[in-house]
């Protein structure tokens, strides 16, 4: 028998060109969907592919109710077949994307998705494991207080799922061990995590990015204007693990201007200066804006635009 | 950035046994489900997996009223897919199977496919193009007159799924140039190319079988025997490209008993003398049995247990 293998490498002329790809990653409700959006709104939909993991559901609905474990354990989804799609796109490949239906709670005919110029990937476990994470140029993770994850749990399953809040915080209490075992270890794998949180008596978010040098990060230094440094501020810090990491703080209790004059300054020093930032960044329902959610935004925006060849 | 194709190659470690593959490829009811039927029967269901490629259609039932093109068009299936999930299989990792219901004409759910000891892909396009091809350790095309897989279609597309023959005659004809320009094509490409006919006043079918030099073929010489050379014979003949071929005859007039001699002679020259073969082999209908079925499956079967390490 010939070499197979050779002879299949042979007989594939795979010249198309590689995608983009970002990883967003974090439990259930941390704003993975929101970052997205408004990421792919400034990218143009045209050029994105929009992947959740959660179309890998090895289950559904009515399946999952006697399976012991909760949609956040890897044997609840296709983690090889996700792993082997993310590969396939990676280079150039299109793929037969399962899909799963959240309104109804089940798993439907596949749709063919043709990679594009980027892939943004986001999900429960996108970063699970090794061969995953290898297919990707960027990976972050959304690292939101505990308590605000659950606020916007609550508050998204029981507008748009139709569950209880008693529900809700049923399920969140359920899902612990599996968040604490699989989910929450991608934290690791993150090129850049991003801590949103509540700040005393303020109604805005506050938000901390990490920037590991696991890639080459934006120059950041235009933040360090002493005018601005009650709303941001860039520190050097120690990672969880010890290692050197840069650290910036956006404040929760600045002002509208001042969020404005940030967005400013960030959207100068790593966009076009020549034009506004697209306003979709920082955009968290069609009336609501937050400079956190835009910093983070631009920062991702300018990593993808500048992998572009 | 990293070069992402290494950093993938590297976290991949597939280790895997390679599945042998067979392709069976075939107009529409020219007997492609009954040979692997028996085949897989024979090799043991739980060795083998048997996947049609009708489950690659791209549109369901209703969406393909308004397509210019029959199912045997190319663009009727997800064809570059086809081709990547051969590939995947033939390198020993699993796919995600899309899966078409022929009762409903629906598309349905995927399902997940992990290769095994063998792989059958039967259908009307599995050796379409060149990459696809490439995957196969065996390819088969089968290839009955006319007059009889006409007969075959209509007796099957009555019987079980609910057409007229008026409308199975019509759509045969409507499928002709498709035919010629997609499925008959595959001929060339294979390693053994079957020819079931009917003769003039006989029940039985007639079968031809040209054997191409093009993998290592059984030694058949033993039926060279003169005693049985009414009931089968080996000739060598010229193909229609002119290359030289060996072509097995096994002929419809012989009796019952002369099929049984063919049938044993053929088992003990190449399987195993000290068992009888296995029932399932020429097997049509769980009542009617077919001497050149059985032969071809022999053959068929030879060379899959030939394959394996």
């Amino acid at each position: 028998m010939a070499d197979k293998t050779l002879r299949i490498f042979r007989a594939s002329r795979n010249t198309r060109r590689r995608p983009i790809m970002l990883a967003i990653a974090g439990d259930s409700a941390a704003g993975k969907t929101t970052v997205t959006a408004g990421l792919v709104e400034a990218l143009g939909a045209h050029r994105c592919v929009w992947l959740s993991t959660d179309d890998y559901h090895r289950f559904d609905r009515v399946e999952r109710q006697d399976k012991p474990f909760t949609p956040l354990h890897p044997d609840c989804h296709y983690i090889d077949i996700l792993g082997q799609h993310l590969q396939l796109l990676a280079t150039g490949q299109p793929i037969l994307k399962p899909v799963y239906n959240h309104d109804t709670g089940r798993l439907t005919r596949p749709e063919l998705v043709e990679p594009n110029e980027f892939v943004i990937v986001e999900g429960l476990l996108p970063m699970h494991n090794s061969l995953a994470r290898a297919c990707f140029d960027l990976t972050v993770y959304l690292d939101p207080s505990e308590e605000i994850r659950r606020g916007w749990k609550v508050k998204r399953d029981t507008a748009t799922r139709g569950y209880t809040a008693e529900q809700v915080l049923s399920v969140l209490s359920r899902s612990e061990p599996e968040s604490t075992e699989f989910i929450r270890p991608q934290r690791a794998h993150a090129d850049i995590v991003v801590r949103f949180a509540t700040i005393e008596g303020r109604p805005n978010l506050s938000a901390e990015l990490l920037l590991r040098p696991t890639i080459q990060q934006p120059d950041l230094t235009a933040i360090l204007q002493p005018d601005l440094t009650h709303a941001i501020h860039l520190r050097l810090a120690r990672d969880t693990d010890g290692k050197p990491v840069d650290s910036v703080h956006i404040h929760g209790y600045a002002t509208t201007e001042d969020g404005a004059a940030v967005e400013k300054l960030i959207w100068q020093s790593l966009g076009d200066p020549t034009t506004p930032p697209p306003p979709s960044l920082g955009r968290v329902t069609p009336d609501a804006h937050s400079t956190p959610l835009a910093v983070v935004q631009m920062i991702l925006l300018h990593h993808l635009l500048a992998g572009t060849p």
